[in-house]
């Protein structure tokens, strides 16, 4: 008898209709005599709603307050849906997640699992109940106060669980089949992969691909919980995302094993595009020691996320360089804005903000083994006449920017040399994955 | 400095505007320089919205669920208090019924409550912050579960956290400005009363008076609680409901002394009518010991609140006698159907179900020491050509039933014969007074 987590988002529970069929599919696993915990998160658009009630009565609400406003959301998704099993003759019961055992840090609306002790849950168990959790928050033992995770906290609450409970494997469904080699919807002939390295998942998810929230995935990893994505809609197997030395329950024998342990082919898991990113440019910055921390200092007050960073040589003659770097879009504006103020301490001669750009990675823990990975991004890149604008590699990764124009081009383009195109269309379905 | 406890109902706060405008009411009771503490009902008709997607889930809502549906529905309402008092610029912090210590029994959706520790809202309340706590919910320390209060439960809650934190007042505040001699809707010259008997405020309420629910007034008699019922929408003094020597506050001095303790004048203080019953007679009972106690067991087993008994006895002579009780009309059916299924136990001839009738209540604490207080009720309906068709007593209430088609014109005679009428007509507002 095996112990299930499964994870169902908001679009997966919008309205009772979805909500009896998440609830006829968590009695068909517990029919199939497993063990069923499950995290919920709030129904559709419950938590938009609640932040623009929350907007509409005070400019910046209480965070504490805030927190116990959105928790309300999961309350209301889990008991209607511990109902609806109840409803189908099986034994439910929901808990908040302080009922749970979620115990978190104290920063509201981004709170961190600090331990996990779901006594209440275990208990549930023994007595053959179906255990239905509000995904997304917790509480802080201090302050005794309701936390919530912040964005993905649903993902997060499920592998937690797993993790606490050891679950044999962690289910997250979604409205797409799994993890794809890219985006279906940008390039065609992606494909499903059966099994993926957290390392490259990891890597994927931190650019810019939706499936999975890279808390999950990290939490997971340290945690050693194999996570299974797949779709709502479907009883299809999706993807299962391996950690060291994890291998997938319909793959651990036979033929597909050198596809699963090491992963040595292929050498490319897949290619991750983000439009999320903007470029900010200093031109004419002194080529001196200092003046580039003296950059950053500022930037990271501005509390700009960083991603990549290059120095250009060409203007070094005359004693000044030029540095681009990219930032989350939405952060753009006010950095842009700091790094003006202070023009004259740092001595540049003018700064260019540019969110007209579009990055593409491609992830392969292949790569830690093959050379030339590059060469085949950057041939293919040329030959469609694309221009790369800065390039930035880790030791699973490549990722290049390019105009934002250029990038389902480039994305295709790239799929198709690291031969990762499928022979049939994915079939592409209207959500987004969350 | 003075603690006041403030209930505000679902329409008080029935979208983000009068969130706002209930907060600023809050926030000027604690500027005049009292500590506040607030219980709060969920929005306008959040939990009827509630019920229904719990209704479209599954046909009969597993009540521990239900109660967990449900408490999300004040969370929402305090959350967005509490963030509008922050905007004004004040602390407050809003706190679920079993974070205030609202210990109750197990009874999912009409719990009673069983102890009151709010130590967090003493602390909050010590740092010098406003509180704020869902109304209707508690939690039971056995099954560690959330549960309800039932109906009227927030003002229960509202007069329970007076009781705990030794309150000098508990104001519960609705869209009517206090009680009345009767309801407005129905007699134009009705008066608000300045102050009322715990005594008499328990008679109207249970015979039909909407502005305070009975379990309230009751917990409040039984803990010396002063209650204040006022309008959210005027700042004009409501009704004190005086408990045992109590007094109110703007009149415990001078002249309008004796119309407050004892409350020699006047006899009656107001008239109560009530359309929720329905009368079911049997006809020709055997008029032998023991055919009134079968009837009325069967009756119990049917779960029906009875309220008045008349057993005829015009046809005595034939052995047989007719007895009538009222009893809810939406438990009407269900009880006459049990009786005929059981008339050939019980031996009476006939069943007759009317649902068609009124019931109208004069209540005074003056009856007590004043005598013939009954004769003005039926010189009052009889000249007035009104058929009383049944009549039941305690020492502070007379009542009467009626058809219903005559329950206003009764309603405005009787209170006129009793002198109750104001000289000018009431402002009458759309709600219900809840």
């Amino acid at each position: 008898m095996a112990l299930i987590v499964q994870k169902f988002g908001g679009s997966s529970v919008a309205d009772a209709e979805s909500i009896k069929r998440v609830a006829k599919r968590i009695v068909d696993t517990r029919r199939a005599g497993n063990d069923v915990v499950v995290a919920v998160s709030a129904m559709g658009d419950t938590t938009d709603d609640l932040l623009d009630l929350a907007g509409a009565v005070a400019p910046t609400p209480a965070p504490r307050e805030l927190d116990m406003l959105l928790s309300s959301g999961e309350r209301i998704s889990m008991a209607l849906l511990a109902m609806a099993i109840h409803g189908m003759g099986y034994e439910a019961r929901s808990f908040t997640g302080s009922q749970a055992g979620m115990i978190t840090t104290a920063e509201h609306g981004q709170a961190r699992i600090l331990d996990v002790t779901p006594v209440r849950l275990r208990e549930a168990l023994d007595e053959g109940a179906i255990v239905i959790v509000a995904g997304f928050q917790g509480f802080n033992r201090d302050t005794r106060d309701i936390t919530t995770l912040g964005r993905g906290g649903s993902d997060t609450t499920a592998v937690a669980l797993a993790a606490a409970l050891g679950a044999d494997v962690c289910e997250i469904y979604s409205d797409v089949d799994g993890i794809f080699t890219c985006d279906p919807r940008v390039v065609p002939l992606a494909k499903k992969l059966d099994t993926i390295d957290a390392d490259e998942m990891l890597e994927l998810a931190a650019n810019g691909a939706k499936v999975l929230y890279i808390r999950a995935v990290e939490y997971a990893r340290r945690h050693n919980v194999l996570i299974h994505a797949r779709s709502t809609f479907t009883s299809n197997e999706g993807t299962y995302v391996l950690g060291k030395g994890m291998t997938a329950p319909n793959q651990s024998k036979g033929e597909e094993m050198s596809d699963v342990i090491g992963k040595e082919e292929p050498v490319v898991a897949g290619v991750a595009i983000d439009r999320s990113q903007a470029k900010i440019t200093l031109v004419g910055v002194p080529d001196v020691p200092g003046s580039a921390s003296a950059i950053f200092t500022r930037v990271a007050k501005a509390g700009a996320n960083i991603d990549m960073i290059v120095q250009n040589v060409q203007s070094a003659s005359r004693g000044r360089t030029d540095i681009s770097f990219t930032l989350p879009k939405e952060q753009g504006a006010a950095v842009a804005k700091q790094l003006q103020a202070e023009q004259e301490d740092l001595g540049y001669e003018q700064v260019v903000f540019d969110d007209q750009i579009g990055k593409l990675s491609v992830v392969g823990a292949g790569m830690r083994s093959h050379s030339g990975v590059s060469l085949t991004l950057f041939e293919a890149l040329s030959s469609n006449g694309i221009n790369v604008e800065m390039i930035s590699t880790s030791e699973i990764r490549i990722s290049v920017v390019l105009r934002d124009t250029d990038l389902d081009n480039a994305a295709r383009a790239v799929h198709t040399a690291y031969g990762l195109d499928s022979d049939i269309e994915a079939t592409v379905y209207a959500g987004t994955g969350r």
